[in-house]
């Protein structure tokens, strides 16, 4: 590790009280530009999902101009893009009715934000609403391809209807969507590049059957982290969508799209208490600070633990949490090492879930090897 | 259910975007006052935990008089409650050395908070704290009894000379604590009696020890909801803390200290998609308003669906959580009512776990039979 950053981060060790939230700028940075090298070298437009950074001050990192595409899954974030200027949203989570009226009003401020829906009664609902309000929501229909979430299969005869329903008054009907929620589960690259295949064919075949009936299909979208990465190619489709690669994390580094050394995001913790009896460390960052989420089902605990040094202890896990205490064990049943971390010391710890560690804070601490002051990036928060 | 209220949740059902938190004030109230009667029935002063509710307007319920005592778990609480003119405080998470100049700044405005702590290392770090900077932190000595979080056992012999530390230069030992974590795990109330007396005897048997040595022991303090329930008697100590019991959740209901009835926080969600396929029905609350904790592991899923008459739904569970979705099913594999709750309908969730889920919210809509206004209750945020 860059020994200016090593400074930087003790000085900010001892000056922020703990927990809080850390960014490490520069693997960020690596972060954010190497999908944006892949996607080019790819050909295929990369949508960031900003629902991880919930940033501005990140954003105008990950995205290069007002017009660029970006992914949202919150209203709150829709407006605080919106309000910085971006211009081309997606609200990538089912539409509710009862949010329309807050999406006619981005829209008609100038944002070309679209929604997301996979049944006849929201298509009549954005229909209809359009029509009584003289307006256009376009909206994408969501496709299921592997049984983890939302969707109807590409194979629905819902499909046609919902186009249909969708363009009864006029042509709402953007395109199509998938989200290959199963391949956080894939456990080596020749199963995510099956999966990302899977996520491709289901969307493309969904396209090809609207389009063979006289629909616009403008927009063919997946995307998901490690699809992202893993594709083989991205032939059929628009774009790709992706939104955890800003900072990686446990989970990502398991499957094989990351190494734990390109983890950006980090809770900065105090040792609080040594029990040698059980062989127990235990921190001042909980569940408030690093989420309940312990990422997958393979992965022990709630983060791994790395010292001031940028020293990472892979076998060193929160295995246990309560409100504002975490318990750091070795997973193999070694001593733990209490000398390293003396009471009162600190550490970082690595999340599991970045999204969910990120998720329990209000702002983040931003520190880099090439700026002698750090920042405090809000976050948005809500709804 | 009360008709009124019934319309109150309509109108908010109706009126605030999805997904938001509500308390109902109402069974809030019965809860906090359930407990209050309860410790006047045994003698025993009530020390409430905010670390559940982190709101003043929910304090003003809670704390009679600005003297009264509370236990916090950040100093973001302490410093928000000492600013509202609270004065008797406790810091009740092992204290890191970082921590003392905002402990002695509070008591330097006049707040009376103690800190807790369990080593030699953090009682000579308070006590040379106090010496160099001419001031007093009274500590409790965290006792151990039951395995599950932080402490030193009532027979270990660091007992005393922790004391004898924290005592080096003048007299900062204020007491003894334990909490009884492992009562979340007990399943009947026999099983719950039995962690309630082992809470008191190990805080006795260490005050017992202390004062045989001639130190003082003003405060002998006890509690977690359950045990605090469950006490026969609280004989020998001074205090008893608890916190979930305000709100009340599905983990406090399973191990039988409240009913599914008596829980006074939910999330208000919208429902956003079905699948008749897979007998899903998909919300617009995520881990992100729901947490992902599940409580504990004899309980499905992420909480209890309840309607918007109030009528509660034991079998319907969300069993599966991204950031903005929840997925709802039958635990036993029964059909779905997709009739009754239509896409765009709402739906409240009850919270495995309460601290968890209103830690997710910045705020909480507040909503009473005996007030036809709704009111907003801000969390303090942050530590």
């Amino acid at each position: 590790m860059n020994t200016q950053f090593e400074r930087q981060v003790q000085h900010h060790l001892d000056t922020h009280d703990t927990p809080y939230l850390l960014i490490d700028k520069d693997k960020f940075l690596a972060n954010v530009n190497s999908l944006k090298q892949r996607c080019s070298r790819y050909h295929v437009t990369l949508r960031p999902h900003l629902k991880t950074v919930r940033s501005l001050e990140a954003a105008q990192h990950i995205l290069e101009t007002t017009d660029a595409p970006a992914t949202v899954s919150t209203l709150a974030e829709a407006e605080a893009f919106a309000q910085a200027g971006y211009t081309n949203l997606l609200y990538a989570v089912g539409i509710a009715p009862s949010k329309l009226d807050r999406i006619a009003q981005l829209r008609a401020r100038g944002t070309d934000i679209s929604v997301l829906l996979d049944s006849i009664e929201q298509a009549k609902m954005v229909s209809e609403y359009c029509n009584t309000h003289h307006c256009e929501i376009p909206a994408l229909i969501e496709i299921d391809c592997d049984d983890v979430r939302a969707g109807i299969r590409s194979d629905d005869p819902l499909l046609l209807d919902i186009a249909t329903s969708l363009n009864q008054y006029q042509g709402l009907l953007r395109g199509v969507l998938t989200h290959a929620g199963g391949s956080y589960q894939c456990k080596n690259p020749e199963a995510l590049q099956v999966m990302a295949q899977q996520e491709i064919d289901a969307v493309v075949a969904a396209a090809n059957k609207l389009k063979q009936r006289g629909f616009q299909c403008e927009m063919i979208s997946v995307g998901s982290t490690p699809t992202a990465y893993f594709a083989a190619n991205f032939d059929g489709v628009t774009e790709v969508r992706a939104g955890v690669y800003h900072f990686f994390d446990v989970v990502m580094a398991d499957i094989g799209v990351c190494s734990l050394d390109d983890i950006a995001l980090s809770v900065v913790t105090s040792v609080i208490g040594h029990n040698t009896r059980k062989q127990w460390l235990l921190i001042d960052a909980g569940w408030m600070a690093l989420s309940s989420d312990s990422g997958n089902d393979s992965i022990p605990g709630y983060g791994v633990v790395i010292d001031q040094h940028g020293t990472i202890y892979p076998n060193l896990r929160v295995l246990k949490l309560s409100q504002e205490h975490g318990i750091i064990t070795d997973i193999n049943g070694d001593p733990v090492p209490f000398d390293t971390f003396p009471i009162g010391s600190r550490m970082r710890i690595l999340p599991n879930h970045a999204c969910s560690m990120a998720a329990m804070h209000t702002q983040y601490i931003v520190e880099s090897q090439h700026s002698t002051q750090s920042d405090i990036w809000p976050r948005i928060v809500g709804w």
